[in-house]
């Protein structure tokens, strides 16, 4: 079989030994690593669609991989040698750019920035923005539906997303690669592919949307006192800006200690503590005067006492000085050693009844632990975090960080939320999405899988058990 | 098996007369009808739930019915009087609206402009919007994938829901309710049952997207040298008023001549005639001052050269007015006729090229018909219909209105496009549908057809034949 696959794809097309196949057997963090039965890296999608063909027949798992950068071990082989990593890698030519029609045609294969600067000698715009945007491929983002810090304005990669070309588990390309902003014929089966973290196909190319390039962004530092608060100054901003926000990020005050205390080079952001914190950023392009606009809302704001302080970036070094006591809030996390990460949403008006339970819970079950709470507040995504004290051995940080995601998780489902805001499932999350799964929605997941990839060779083990179960 | 239904729903909730069965045996216009078994009308989404269950045993068909606005004959029961007809009117309970949240949740029978009013009693705005508002069902417009006058901004109603409550067709109910904005946990099943037009269960409650009510509204008559001139327009339109743009209607001057001939009452909206007209609306909320930033496009368009002449509505009146030569032109076809109406959409790069070469397509094989060409043009969406010359019989009429939509359709797949922009397939167009489906298409749709509906009794013979082929 390898041999008739290196026929196929060529020498630079598959890679069998340990050293070349190294970087494909792990994740970017380098905490979860597989072995591969080989890596394929088709040069074009005809070959791709051939080699799956081919696989599907012989009845070899595949695995699907793009820049490595996924959180949840999706495109990680498994220890056991026995999946095929088709790499799509070489996949990554952008084939058009439309202007008038706003939108651009790229391969699974293109990297994130690339596609934001082919965009930009449009002066467009391509939306999806995330932390590995230097590395991760647009094949994965729609994939895995990625989010970013852009979801408020313009939505998560399934709302960037035209049309598709997608390699499926029989090997056949089906092209819906149409750049239709309306199409209403038939189910769309591009929104089966998106989010499928591989299981039901291979993505190979994207139609996507572009956008006016904002020209104009105006970032504010906010203190407030209180959630609540938080959550209301959230809806004033989006009717005063008429939806121009693109983000607005809650930061309660412990997180901005917890920033400063691990470097010190940083600055208070405001004269006076604040007991919570909102980073708000809006943009616009052309006539719309957004620094004006910026400056009446939170002087209206400060005048009704909606905030208690802030300041408003006048340069894109302040706000860059904005956005690093956000960012640098989760290496000093990662500072403090191994601890709970979680990803959940719930509905944006639950979110002060939520921290306060939540916070509770620990300290009722777990006051010896640090929990650390903020997000993504415009899109009810919170990363409520958990640190255990210092001192604790191995088994015991285990138990304790197990213990703080059921309560965590438990809250999430009392308020209708998701244990899974943008991360996806793939094999680490598996397990509590499984448990949560009802018998309905588990028939409805595996009619798919089974419609679409009736012999479980893509990607299995990923997002349902790899039995089928 | 009626006396069964009867027992289960009671007098109310099942009709068997057939001047009871009257109104849902045919859809608005009239022109498509048929004869239902019976007409249940459920009171309770567990009653629904027993109902199908019951059906689905006993393999009766079953077609789900909203407000009888469709235009595609999905939801008219077939002539042979064997389906079953549900009417989801008795459904029709606002659940609840989440002001902080931007949310609400609408049983199916809810009539769309109950939705606009309860949104608005929150200074809210529910932006799914047409034609049929007063009487069509939210279940329906979920459905269908509805579109309307707003879809440029905020999308098809595939982009307003959050989630959805569905009664499958084995008569479980998969409750997919929940009101986040980001979820990323499996395949999104909701995106199955938009838009699949009843045949893979019926929608009994949605979580829709509210937006902040946009308070200013500007409204601009535009002239233009041509239709590339219109879509340069547009590209600038969008990036000048930072995507606040809401309508964007192109109107060829035929159009202009045909409604002020059918409506001498209306005026000429500008000085000179224009070989082509666009109608643009913006809207916004908040601080944003829309008139000034409106008044400074156009006069840079002006002094550019962008756009011949133009008038700003300074009134509701005078904006109704401008909108009047775009709805009137309808009614104005209406008088003269039997005609083609089509509604298709292509890339919006390509729509110049497009209307030069169905011009040049109808001059050449049918010179004797009247092409009338305009539409939504934000969103590539472009009604080419085609008026019959007079004192044709009607064999005569229908062998020209046949060869017309032949051209049509051939042109838009050569650019790519799509022969249902919005309407949908139901019955109508099953046929062009089918004629144009690729084996991997009919492949994927059956796959998934069958996977939820295995004994075919949802809404048999729409969008799919009816026996599976």
């Amino acid at each position: 079989m390898i041999n008739r696959l290196r026929e196929l794809l060529g020498e630079q097309g598959l890679l069998t030994a340990p050293e070349q196949m190294a970087r494909y057997s792990r994740d970017w963090s380098g905490d979860l690593s597989g072995r591969p039965l080989a890596v394929a890296r088709p040069g074009s999608v005809g070959h791709l669609a051939r080699l799956v063909g081919l696989c599907a027949e012989a009845g070899i798992p595949m695995v699907p991989q793009g820049g490595h950068t996924g959180l949840v071990g999706g495109a990680v082989p498994s220890p056991e040698g026995r999946e095929l990593v088709i790499s799509l890698e070489r996949l990554d030519r952008i084939r058009s750019v439309d202007p008038l029609n706003f939108s651009m045609v790229a391969e699974a294969g293109c990297v994130l920035e690339t596609l934001h600067r082919a965009a930009e000698e449009h002066d467009l715009h391509f939306p999806l923005s995330l932390g590995a945007q230097g590395s991760c491929q647009i094949g994965g983002n729609v994939a895995t539906n990625a989010g970013g810090v852009n979801v408020l304005r313009y939505g998560m990669a399934r709302d960037l997303v035209l049309g598709l070309e997608v390699v499926l588990p029989d090997g056949r390309i089906w092209n819906g690669l149409r750049s239709l902003r309306k199409n209403n014929t038939g189910y769309d089966l591009k929104q089966l592919f998106i989010g499928s973290e591989g299981t039901l196909g291979i993505v190979t190319a994207a139609a996507l949307k572009l956008f006016p390039r904002p020209g104009q962004v105006q970032t504010a530092m906010l203190g407030l006192a209180s959630v609540s608060d938080a959550m209301r100054l959230y809806a004033a901003a989006r009717r005063e800006l008429s939806d121009l926000l693109s983000a607005f990020e809650l930061l309660p005050r412990r997180c901005i200690e917890i920033t400063l205390e691990a470097h010190p080079a940083l600055r208070e952001p405001l004269e006076a503590p604040a007991p919570v914190y909102v980073l708000m950023e809006a943009s616009a392009s052309g006539l719309v005067d957004l620094a004006a606009l910026m400056e009446q809302f939170l002087g209206g704001c400060l005048e009704r006492g909606a905030i208690l302080d802030g300041a408003v970036a006048m340069s894109r070094a302040q706000a860059a000085g904005f956005w690093r006591l956000r960012e640098d809030l989760v290496e000093a996390q990662h500072r403090r050693g191994r601890h709970l990460r979680t990803d959940v949403s719930i509905p944006i008006s639950c979110l002060p009844d939520f921290m306060r339970e939540a916070d509770a819970a620990m300290a009722a079950h777990l006051p010896e632990a640090l929990p650390v709470a903020y997000g993504h507040v415009g899109d009810g995504n919170v990363h409520y975090n958990v640190l255990p004290p210092p001192g604790l051995d191995d088994d015991a940080q285990d138990a304790l960080l197990h213990r703080a995601e059921e309560l965590v998780f438990a809250l999430v489902d009392r308020f209708g939320g998701s244990i899974s805001a943008e991360h996806g499932i793939g094999r680490v999350k598996r397990e509590p999405f499984l448990r949560r799964l009802g018998a309905v929605d588990r028939d409805l997941l595996h009619g798919i899988k089974s419609a679409l990839d009736p012999r479980g060779c893509m990607s299995p083990g990923r997002l349902l058990a790899g039995d089928g179960s």
